[in-house]
């Protein structure tokens, strides 16, 4: 048992089964490289093409932890690339391929499949392919690495510059206000919880935002912690401080309609699991996303100050200390 | 509890200081490529050098599974990183980089220090650098993913050709042998019983034996799943089979002490975790490894046949049929 099989004979194989790409073959050789040897060999071989970087993240899932026991498999396959995948967002680069290390109680056929087709519906979106992993048995757990590349430099969390302005993409707080009622009968949800919950279940990856802002951008990092928490991980690396507006923070229709606004800011100041973009971008930059800005993509929420710390900042122009703790403890 | 967190404030920068390693930023470039930015922002992003082909490999460990609980976490250190080297040993790569997925019960200072003292004693032999990771809450589970580069074509399972010999590295079956004795009080050990525990414990990926193979084997795997589940592979995806005899197959003094011949056999041909190479070679190649041969480094066990299938040859020459699920099923 203490050896180094991890599951039975045939198993590997009818799991294998769940994760050959339907098409994968297709397009293999993109201006990103060329996929050499994917699933099947000791590692997977591939080519990055010349003057591009290869950026890599790896992010795990645990049943209990970052998920209820019972979650669909589907909401799984997404969930568990969607927030790597957002990790290459954050720093503007080029999806291109994964890895999964697949850590499962039993061999499972329908939550195999279910989970192959939620990883392989957002995969296929980003043209993304499956190159290698790992099946191994017990307590669910999903690693999934994720592979970018990039022609020119990476956003970062260390060039904020006081002065630049703040900015996040969508509405905040939508998953973590879905977080409130996750345990009741999905047949007894609203239209707003609903909406909610879809957000919590399939973040969608800020990819080509992340793509527009190269160049542009100072800084940028994907919201997982909360934008306190996360916009004060641009601070401490870029050596400055920022103030928030909470009103100008974007609320969703749906949050707004299912919770008070305390709550709801709450929500959208410290909750991490939508995987919007928060980012820094110097004032005479905005003309260059002013159409997304008119859209409501992205919304100017504060600004960068030489003075390390976070602030809360009222519509009357005061500044309030916070922490990147959290919203409420400093009230 | 069900959100992005996966450390309580301030857990993160204890874990992650066990995890700076020394001396790491002294050489960030190397003929493999640069390493361009590291642990601290949402991907690592590395160079790869102009002509390079990038491998990758990513495994688990699971406690209770792979491993027994309460095992030394200086012992997990290395044999997580061991593992993984090991595939790109059977490539024939050169080791560079590696990103680690830590689940952890819980913040155990004592177990993190170990663990990376494993892990990094093993790491600085190959002159490799953490560039990222995960750290998340949950039951004790290892996922580490391995980069290495390589100039020339990689080693792959599916190159052997009829009439190739079959010759594999070190000694097979210590670990296996290990696994027998795993429970009994460390101090009631005698020579033997040490000797194999280590093999079990710091298994050595065959790094420069992988890379003297480049432009010499057919066919190379590490042996993870034992010898003849292995070579299974290899005739698998070579379209051949092969005949190991049995007598030729090398044991170490250790095993041959502690276990009647029968059961060392079956550890060897059956037990994966000493992490050994497999690997196949035309006859007029062996002259380019002969000093290894006679050393004993490596040892000619077998041929590849064009007739698919395993067989067990008797020192008569008479072959009986096997399976790769192991030895014994046809005895």
């Amino acid at each position: 048992m203490f050896g180094s099989s991890p599951a039975g004979p045939g198993e590997f194989e009818l799991i294998e089964q769940y994760f050959r790409q339907p098409g994968a073959a297709a397009a293999l050789e993109s201006e990103q490289g060329a996929i050499l040897l994917g699933i099947g060999d000791d590692c997977a071989v591939v080519d990055v093409a010349a003057g591009r970087k290869l950026l890599m993240s790896i992010d795990t899932l645990v049943e209990g932890v970052h998920f209820l026991p019972g979650t669909e498999p589907d909401v799984l396959g997404w969930r568990s690339l969607a927030v790597n995948i957002s990790d290459l967002a954050a720093m503007g680069a080029d999806p291109w391929c994964f890895t999964l290390a697949l850590t499962l109680p039993r061999t499972d056929t329908h939550w195999l499949r279910e989970y192959s087709q939620g990883l392989f519906r957002l995969a296929k979106r980003f043209g993304m392919h499956l190159i290698g992993g790992d099946t191994t048995r017990g307590p669910l757990t999903l690693t999934l690495q994720v592979q970018g590349t990039l022609a020119g430099a990476p956003l970062t969390r260390s060039g904020a510059k006081p002065g630049d302005l703040v900015l996040v993409s969508g509405t905040l707080g939508d998953a973590a206000a879905a977080l409130r009622f996750l345990d009741l009968p999905r047949e007894a949800y609203n239209d707003a919880q609903q909406y909610l919950r879809r957000r919590y279940e399939y973040p969608e990856p800020r990819v080509a935002i992340g793509q527009k802002l190269r160049g542009l951008a100072t800084a940028a990092i994907d919201i997982s912690d909360g934008l306190l928490a996360d916009l004060g991980h641009i601070c401490e690396r870029s050596g400055v401080g920022a103030w928030i507006a909470p009103a100008q923070v974007p609320l969703s229709a749906a949050i707004r309609a299912e919770l008070p606004r305390d709550d709801a800011l709450q929500c959208a100041l410290e909750g991490g699991d939508d995987y919007e973009l928060c980012f820094t971008l110097p004032p005479d930059k905005l003309r260059h996303i002013q159409n997304w800005v008119e859209e409501g993509l992205v919304t100017l929420v504060g600004e960068i100050t030489s003075e390390p710390g976070l602030w809360l900042r009222d519509p009357s122009g005061q500044l309030q200390v916070t922490s990147s703790r959290g919203y409420r403890h400093f009230e």
